[in-house]
């Protein structure tokens, strides 16, 4: 015994195997297995080759803060990053946000190609419903499939990067830029949440002021990011937002408004935690917010 | 009474007001209706600007041969059809066949740019398990959701949509065409025919067989129709195939293989529903070869 104080580092270091371990099995168990090689190696590159794990964390996390155990989340937690994967393959291609560099190493369409990158990530979308549905109860996999399709969807995460391209080059507008950040982020951050509460056989909807408050929380670090560190710290082009006329805090904001955000929201989200009063994890959610905001610091 | 025995034309000419209207109705409840309005108007107007609805009308006859109610294959039906416009979508984009005409159409990325096209495609995707996962009876959504993520996915329809971009103007070989046909075309046939059979509450591999012979038969009519007819027959560019160096039947039968194997397939879906053995809809079913075979005369 330490008597350290929980926080949420360590809690995803000591899950992060079990997590790690369900994706790869998926993966090895589903249809991918199938699949032409070229395509598995592409799908596996996306998704074995690390990446933070934030979605699905968030949702191993809810689930034990819901009393819930570990293994009934974990087919929700993969299918997150399987969506999750696809979104960054597909953001990355040349249409979109022509990036040539994610996590340090060069993108899909880079390594593969455009076609492959576009199929890659549509197989990925797939492989995450495969995943749910995979499941032997019949009404936890169809309500995940629900919350995971509308989150990814065209309210959800499309939508959000479709307004965030539409955006482009005009002139950016506080409210827009929140409602880009709530459908490009917010919306899987909080679904993460929701499957894995649902997996505990909670309420979802107790988790969502604390979910829209990170999503808030986490695309404000993000826009920080992306303005102020190298492209050698990010593991991706740096200072692409201003250059692309992006929407973001920053741009709307200044870099002082930005910071004052992300503080803000971070206390929104400690307040929302507060209120939805979990059963168990309270010290690793309560550092969520510290844990996304010191990332911009 | 006429007299005449029932055939698939006039099946489907009953049943689409039907199918139109949920799958109308299950874009305006669902999560679309929150989506960017330009987004939402590419997603619609792939949706609903036509198209045979071949997939949702195997789907609603396997249902009713199984015994069962159209409205219980309804959803799945919509979800079939949400899968097959995405993919048509994304395959006319720039990096894969490049298609500027689709129905007589401009396609989508002509109308609206590459980025919107792509992500009109991811949400057309998402909308599918949406809709599934939108049933009361959740085994019937799990299930359903199963098969239809294994046809889309990695295994079957992206997979083969890779492997056909992956024998571009490789030396086309019978049985990589006979992959890419049973992975692109056949596996989402299948899935419509077990989706319905699910729906009935029958066991959706009874349809196995018959829905591989008519996906090999649809497809090789496919290949027939892009050698011989004009752009103007098509609705879409003709001819490219052969212009793209695509592993197509007439690539390596010729046309007389391609005709010779068209006959073939359609005698071999005829014996599988011999097997089969619906309890209703035979002729109708029985039809079906005939239907896509003479798309090819």
């Amino acid at each position: 015994m330490t008597g350290r104080t929980p926080d949420f580092a360590g809690w995803l270091a000591a899950a992060r195997p079990a997590l790690e371990e369900h994706l790869a099995g998926s993966l090895a168990a589903g249809s991918l297995a199938g699949a032409p090689p070229r395509l598995q190696e592409a799908v596996r590159r996306t998704l074995l080759s690390g990446g933070k794990r934030l979605r699905p964390a968030l949702c191993l996390l809810a689930c034990e803060a819901e009393g819930g155990g570990i293994s009934r989340a974990l087919p929700a937690a993969s299918a997150l990053e399987c969506i999750h994967a696809y979104s960054l393959v597909h953001d990355d291609l040349p249409c979109m946000d022509d990036d040539a560099l994610r996590r340090g190493q060069p993108t899909l369409h880079v390594l593969y190609g455009e076609a492959a990158a576009v199929l890659a990530g549509d197989a990925l979308q797939a492989l995450a419903f495969e995943i749910l549905a995979a499941q032997q109860d019949a009404a936890l996999a169809r309500d995940q499939a629900r919350l995971l399709a509308v989150a990814a969807g065209p309210r959800g995460m499309v939508g959000g990067q479709f307004l965030d391209m539409q955006a482009e080059g005009a002139t950016a507008d506080a409210a827009l830029v929140r409602a880009i950040h709530e459908a490009k982020t917010g919306a899987l951050l909080g679904a993460a949440l929701q499957c894995g509460a649902r997996a505990a056989g909670a309420d979802p909807r107790r988790w969502e002021a604390f979910g829209a408050s990170l999503g808030r929380l986490f695309q404000a670090t993000d826009d920080l990011l992306d303005a102020t560190r190298t492209s050698q710290e990010l593991g991706k082009t740096a200072d692409k937002d201003r250059g692309a006329g992006k929407a973001t805090l920053v741009a709307v904001h200044g870099l002082d408004g930005a910071r004052a955000a992300v503080r803000r929201e971070a206390e929104a989200a400690g307040a929302a935690l507060t209120v939805l009063a979990p059963r168990a994890r309270y010290h690793e959610l309560a550092d969520l917010p510290r844990f996304l905001a010191e990332r911009a610091r």
